[in-house]
């Protein structure tokens, strides 16, 4: 297990490239067509899900796509001017909501990031690529998949002055990570911890494909990376299929009905799961291992 | 209208009667069967949702119900020894989620709420009492409906310290109410209100129904009731059906496409719908007239 330790700075406080987002046009019907989007010029819009105090810049939205219940979350820091903002596992489908969206929260969106290569959906990372080139992708080194920006453990994220740490979280896939706010005063509190599939509400992700193990997933989740966050740390999950929205560090020690069990049951526990091949697999994979950029819209 | 002014204080901090939640039997299958639930002893869990500061002592989970687009809303003040909490808009099929996530907080269940008859789901409150009789049913006098509490205008509910106010938001139905979070610095800041579906991010509910009127909706948002609430209250619906969790008092204003536009424009939208009828209402309205208690189960 690699030790934390901040050791790459790769990605600049601003992507000095992120271009100011063109956001696309509403699609609505003349009985009740929106105002023109003018964003919202002096965002009061408070810190949500951070328990942060008055002073806290972090504005925080947990989004759904209900066919294949992932969360999508949208972090901005709205104490900077320009607003910048990331999203954390967008999907194809719902690109046109959560750009509308940051448009009209007045949002500079700079990094659209994977936890990991999906199989159950398409990122939406390509899309967004080709409607705000300004944006950047990230994902993994570790995932093998192209993206603008390959983050390793430890990498800081930046936007604003907020920023992500980058946990290698493996054993769901080999490249997963867990984008974790950072530990010091000016930092949203408590922390808040983006998992992806390693883990979920009371579960974990599978660990029968894309370099999968289920030995690195107990160690990836019980080692430093997550189980030892502060116990108050809200988890938020790539995915949910039981309409649970976060849970925290603490709950899942007590309650995950995996994870929190010895290895050995665990490792047995996942062995039996007997899952049905993931209908998505074959069409999501390719696509996500190259960022959502493998069938790019011919009109955008 | 009514004014908004505190003239009743009916519920007591804490229910006297309210006993500590019988919570049900966890249902698990051998192979990754739970552990004996002991309700977390000292719950470190902060306020989530609330930007509040460190002695802030509210606890919120925001809960789905897929089939009908439902969000139940947990809300406790863990600062108090009892750990009081109350739902929002409890659904039927969800009752054994929520009150096995109650019993892993820790949490005593004063009271289940709702803040309309719903037509689109049966309530939860029926089988809520039948498995902590302890809980109480809250629903406004104005809508008719049995409950162990019926409130009005300006009642405060607590739970612990905390406390929501109710106000009354009419025009989806004659009875609905907006339950809002306190205006005193050891209330969460900022606030919260729990609207219903008198609003709902970027819409509203329809008026056509159970004593609806397009009039009294406008009315009830735009008067001292909603959209005069700081700019930054977090506004959290009873339903999406495009996977938004919250919004702000300053987002609808801006952007909801039906209540930002001028009286006569959102009776012409409301007028022009077109929605078919209700699938559920039949089975819903007269089941929540009475709290669900219409066909309890034999045996709980």
């Amino acid at each position: 297990m690699v030790p934390l330790r901040i050791y790459r700075h790769l990605i600049p406080q601003l992507a000095a490239a992120a271009r100011s987002p063109s956001a696309p046009k509403v699609a609505a019907s003349a009985s009740c067509a929106p105002r023109p989007i003018s964003p919202l010029p002096a965002l009061a819009m408070a810190a949500y899900g951070t328990g942060a105090c008055a002073d806290s810049k972090l504005l925080f939205r947990q989004l759904f796509e209900k066919e294949s219940s992932t969360y999508t979350y949208l972090l901005a820091d709205v104490g900077d001017p320009e607003k910048p903002a990331v999203l954390i596992d967008p999907v194809d489908r719902t690109v046109d909501r959560d750009l509308n969206l940051i448009k009209e929260l007045g949002l500079k969106l700079i990094y659209a990031m994977n936890t990991h290569v999906h199989a159950d959906h398409v990122t939406g990372t390509g899309l967004i690529k080709t409607k705000l080139p300004g944006a950047k992708s990230v994902i993994s080194k570790a995932s093998g998949a192209k993206a603008d920006h390959s983050v390793e453990h430890g990498d800081k994220i930046y936007f604003g002055k907020l920023f992500l740490e980058v946990r290698a979280t493996p054993g769901h896939t080999a490249g997963c990570v867990t984008y974790v706010t950072g530990d010091s005063p000016d930092q949203p509190s408590p922390r808040m911890a983006f998992t992806g599939d390693a883990l979920i509400i009371r579960a974990c992700g599978r660990t029968d494909f894309q370099g999968g193990s289920s030995d690195q997933l107990y160690q990836s989740v019980h080692s430093q990376q997550i189980f030892s966050l502060p116990k108050d740390t809200l988890l938020y999950p790539a995915h949910d299929y039981k309409g649970f929205t976060v849970t925290t560090v603490e709950e899942e020690v007590a309650y995950n009905a995996r994870l929190s069990r010895d290895k050995e049951t665990f490792k047995t526990i996942m062995e039996n799961l007997n899952l049905s091949y993931p209908k998505m697999i074959d069409v999501a994979v390719p696509a996500n291992m190259v960022c959502g950029f493998q069938d790019p819209p011919s009109k955008v």
